[in-house]
C-alpha cells in the first residue's frame, strides 16, 4: 500500500492537530465502510456482530472528538492562530470548535441512554409499521422527545429545542426563518396540485423493465454523466444512498422495485448528484479531506444536488425526448408513442400519502406537514398520543388526502423512531436552493433544456463544480445561496418553475 | 442493532479476559470487512486510503495483544485456572500464552520494518514479473529473508529459523517431519506423472460460458451444498477466496475467468470447503468465537477441507455423471458425448509450469520445490541471485519442465515477496489430510461416489461436521488425523487414492 495522505513528520501544532484529524476520519470512513457493506451485501444474520462493530468505532470516534488531548490540541491551534490568519484556517479552527463544543457539552450517560433509545425505536416502529398500530410505538416516541429535549437542554445554545437538534443537519438554522421559507409553499403548493387535477391523463404503467435491462440504463446514465469507475462504485441496496468512503472511494447504490421502471433510472440521477457534490469538494491546502472545510455544508445544499440531477436534468422534457427511444428500444416496445407522453410519464404531479414517493409538486407540503409537527411535539408539548390525528388531519388540509391507517400516516418514515428531529425541512431546502441555483445558472449559461437537448450536460456539471461544489463548508447553505445567484434564498425561483413546468404539461 | 454476543457485566477474570478478546476480534473482524470489500467493490483509487484504515486496525489490534493490561489479564487467568481445571480453559490459555509470547518477543522496530519491506517487495515482485527480470526483485526478496532470519531470532523457540517462521500457519510443525511426509510425493508422484502421459487425449476445450451460466451453475452447487444465504453471502474477486466477518457472517468469493468455464465452478466448490470449515467451528462455552479454541487449528487443515470439497466430491466421476447434462444444458451442446469424457475434463493430469493451475497430481511436486528452495535460502545460505538456476534445475527434476522466464518460474507466486516463508507446505498438507480423512469417512460411510452417485453428499457433509470442525484448536493438525482416523498422518492415502484415480483414467 501507498501512503499518499497520511503525514508522519508533524512538527507544528497545525500539522498535529491535521494528522489527528485524518486518524478520526480513517475511523470515520471505516464506520461508513461497514455501513456500506451492512446495506449492499452482508447477509442478515450478521447483523448483531456488525452492530457491536459499529459501536466500537463510535465509541473510538466519540472519545477521539471530545477527549482531553484533542481539546489541548485545538486550543493551542487557536492560541497560535494570530489576527492576520488565514480565512481558511481560521474557518477550519471555528468549525472545529463548534464541534467540540457540543460534543464536550452532552453527558455520556446521556449519549449512551439514547442509542439504546434509538435501537429500541427503530425496533419498535418496524413492529407499530408493520401491525399499523401507532400505540405500540408511542411509548418510544414519548421517550425520544424527552432524550432529545434533555440533550437540547446539555447543548445549552442559545437556541429552541428543536433549532438545536437541526444544527447537525443545517447548521445555523431557525425556525423563524424556516417558517418564512415555507410559508409560500404551504400557501400557493395546494392550488398548484388542484390545478394538476385536470392535466391529462397520464399514459398507461402497464409496462415493467428487466434488472439487466435496467442496470444498462442506469450504467449509460452514469456514464454520460462522468461516471469514473476507477473512484466510483455502484451497488443495490434496500434504499437507494450516497457515500464517501475514502478521498477517492465514491459509492452509489440503488434498487430495483418490481412495477416502478423508472425508480432505479430517477435513484440513479438522484444518488449520482450527491456524489457528484461529494466529488466536488475542496481539496487542497485547508480544505483537505480530514478538515471541516472539505465537508459537504449541510443536507439542504446535498438535496440540492441530487434533486438537480434528479428533477432539473432527468425529469425534464428535453432529456425525455433523448431517452424515450431508449427505453422503448429496452422495453421492445414504444407504450408512450411519442417523447411528451414519455415525459409525462416521468412526472405524475398527483397527490399521494406517501413522501418518498412523492412528485415535485406535493414533495414539500409533505415536509412542511412533518416541520410544523416536530415543532409541535418538541417545543409546544403536543401529546405523543394525538400525533396520528394532527397528521391525518393535516394530510388533508395540505394535500386533501387522509391516511386509512398510521402505517401510511405518520408511522410511515424511519426518521423518529431515530430521533432524527431536525431533519425533514432539509429536503424541502433542497428543492428550494436547487431552484435558485438553477435560475442563475441559466441567466449564465441559457435555458438548461436547450443545452441538454444540445446533448451538453457536461457545461452544467463544470458549472456547479466551478460555482457550488468547492465551497465547502467555507459557508452555511444561505450563504451559498446569496453567494451564487447574489439573492436571498426564497421559494419564488422553485415556484415559478413548478408554475412553467406545470403549464407546459397542461399543453 | 441488537447485542447478542457483547458481554457487559464482567466481574471474575476469566470473563474479562473474554470481553478482551471479544474486543479484540472485533477489531479483527472490521479488518477482514475492509480487505473483503478492498477485493471485491473498492474502486482501484480507494487502494492508498484503504491501505491507511487497514494499517490503522493493525496498529490497534498489534497494541492490544502485547500490552501490559492484556498480559496481566492473562497471567491472572493463569493463576485462577488451578490444577484441575477445565481442560478447555486450560488449553484455550496455552494458546493464548503461547501468542502473546510471539507478540511480546518481537521488536516493534522489526514489525515496522517487515510491514514497509512487505509493501516494497509486493511493489518489486509485480514489476519483476511483469518484466519477466528475477534481477529486479532479488534485493527486496534478500533484505526480506534477512530480516525474517531476524525475526526468528528475536521469537528464540526451540526450533530451527524456518520452523519459527512456519508455526504461525502450521502450528508444531518441523522440518524433519515434512521431509518425512513429502519424500514418498517426491519419490513416487514423477512416475505417476510419466503414467499419465499415456492417458486417453483429452476431449477438445473448444467452448466457454457466460458469465450468468457460470453463475448459475455455482449457485446450484452451492445451494445443493447447503449454502444458506442468511450467513453467507458469495462476490466475484480477482482471486477466489473464504472469509469470516463475524460468528454468523460467511463469505465466499470466485471470479470467471474467459476461456476456463470449470474455474469458477471448482473454485466455488474450493471455497465452500474453508467456509464450511470455519462454520463448523465450536460455538459454545470456552470454544465461543472470541477464544483461540474456536479458530481453525491450521492451514494444512484448512486446505483439507477445501481441497476435499473441490477433488474428492466436484472433480470426482459421480459428480461429473450428475453435472455433465447441466454443463450440456447451460452450454447448449455437448462437446464431451458422455459423462466419462466430462469426467476426463474435469482432471487432466498434465505437469504444468503454473502451480495454481496445477492437478492433483502435479500439485505437490510444486510445493516439494518450494519447501526445500526456502530451507535453503533461509537456513542454508542460498545466496538469492542463484534462486531461478535452482528454482528451474528443481522444476526439470522433478516435473520434467523448464520455465522459459522468471515470470513462470521462481515469480510465479506472491508469497515470498511479501515474506511469506513456511505456508506453502500447509498446501500439501491439505492434500494427504483431506485423503487420510476420506479414507476413515469411506470405511464408515461407504466409497464417497456410492454416496454421490445416491445423491448423499448431507452424509459426507455431516460426518465432517461430527469429526473435524468442532475440534477447533483443541489439537494441532497431525493430532487431529491422528483423532479422527486412528492413524499418524503419512502420505500413502494420497498416493493410493491417486493411482486408484490414475488406474481408471486409464481404463
Amino acid at each position: 500500500m501507498q501512503k499518499l495522505l497520511s503525514p508522519t513528520q508533524a512538527t507544528t501544532t497545525r500539522e498535529r492537530l491535521r494528522d489527528y484529524l485524518h486518524t478520526t476520519r480513517l475511523l470515520g470512513s471505516i464506520h461508513s465502510t461497514l455501513y456500506y457493506d451492512q446495506n449492499t451485501v452482508m447477509p442478515p444474520l450478521g447483523s448483531p456482530w456488525r452492530g457491536e462493530q459499529l459501536a466500537l468505532l463510535a465509541r473510538q470516534i466519540h472519545q477521539r472528538q471530545s477527549c482531553a488531548e484533542y481539546q489541548e490540541l485545538v486550543a493551542a491551534a487557536e492560541s497560535e492562530l494570530g489576527a492576520a490568519a488565514d480565512p481558511a484556517a481560521a474557518r477550519n479552527l471555528q468549525l472545529l470548535r463548534q464541534e467540540l463544543e457540543r460534543q464536550r457539552r452532552l453527558d455520556p450517560a446521556l449519549v449512551g441512554r439514547l442509542a439504546e433509545a434509538q435501537a429500541r425505536g427503530y425496533a419498535l416502529w418496524q413492529q407499530a409499521k408493520a401491525a399499523r398500530d401507532f400505540a405500540l410505538f408511542a411509548p418510544a416516541l414519548t421517550e425520544m422527545v424527552a432524550l432529545r429535549q434533555e440533550q437540547a437542554r446539555q447543548l445549552a445554545e442559545p437556541r429552541s429545542c428543536w433549532e438545536s437538534l437541526a444544527q447537525g443537519f443545517e447548521p445555523d438554522s431557525s425556525k423563524q426563518r424556516l417558517h418564512e421559507l415555507f410559508q409560500p409553499l404551504r400557501e400557493r403548493l395546494p392550488a398548484l396540485l388542484e390545478q394538476a387535477r385536470s392535466l391529462p391523463p397520464l399514459p398507461p404503467a402497464d409496462w415493467d423493465l428487466s434488472e439487466a435491462d435496467q442496470d444498462q440504463l442506469c450504467q449509460r446514465l452514469l456514464a454520460d454523466w462522468g461516471y469514473d469507475p476507477s473512484r466510483c462504485q455502484r451497488s443495490r441496496s434496500p434504499h437507494p444512498f450516497s457515500c464517501t468512503l475514502g478521498p477517492a472511494d465514491f459509492r452509489i447504490t440503488t434498487r430495483v422495485v418490481p412495477g416502478m421502471p423508472f425508480s432505479a433510472f430517477l435513484a440513479s440521477a438522484h444518488e449520482w448528484g450527491h456524489s457528484l457534490y461529494e466529488q466536488g469538494l475542496p481539496r487542497g491546502g485547508d480544505h483537505f479531506f480530514p478538515w471541516p472545510l472539505g465537508e459537504a455544508t449541510s443536507m439542504g445544499v446535498h438535496e440540492s444536488q441530487s434533486l438537480f440531477f434528479e428533477c432539473r436534468l432527468a425529469r425534464s422534457a428535453a432529456f425525455a425526448e433523448r431517452w424515450h427511444p431508449r427505453f422503448a428500444a429496452a422495453l421492445g416496445r414504444d407504450p408512450w408513442g411519442d417523447p411528451e407522453r414519455f415525459w409525462r410519464a416521468l412526472n405524475p404531479m398527483r397527490a399521494g400519502l406517501t413522501r418518498v414517493e412523492a412528485d415535485e409538486l406535493s414533495y414539500c407540503l409533505h415536509i412542511v406537514l412533518r416541520f410544523e409537527l416536530e415543532l409541535a411535539l418538541l417545543e409546544d408539548q403536543l401529546p405523543v398520543a394525538e400525533l396520528p390525528q394532527r397528521w391525518n388531519d393535516g394530510m388533508e388540509q395540505l394535500l386533501g388526502l387522509r391516511p386509512s391507517n398510521d402505517a401510511e400516516g405518520c408511522l410511515q418514515d424511519v426518521h423518529w423512531s431515530e430521533g432524527l428531529f431536525g431533519y425533514f425541512p432539509s429536503y424541502a431546502l433542497g428543492h428550494l436552493i436547487s431552484a435558485q441555483l438553477a435560475a442563475s445558472l441559466e441567466t449564465e449559461l441559457g435555458p438548461i433544456e436547450q443545452r441538454i437537448a444540445a446533448g451538453e450536460e457536461a457545461p452544467i456539471q463544470a458549472w456547479l463544480g466551478r460555482q457550488v461544489w468547492p465551497l465547502g463548508r467555507s459557508v452555511n447553505a444561505e450563504q451559498l445561496v446569496e453567494r451564487v445567484t447574489g439573492q436571498r434564498l426564497s421559494a419564488e425561483p422553485f415556484l415559478a418553475y413548478l408554475e412553467a413546468k406545470l403549464a407546459r404539461l397542461a399543453g
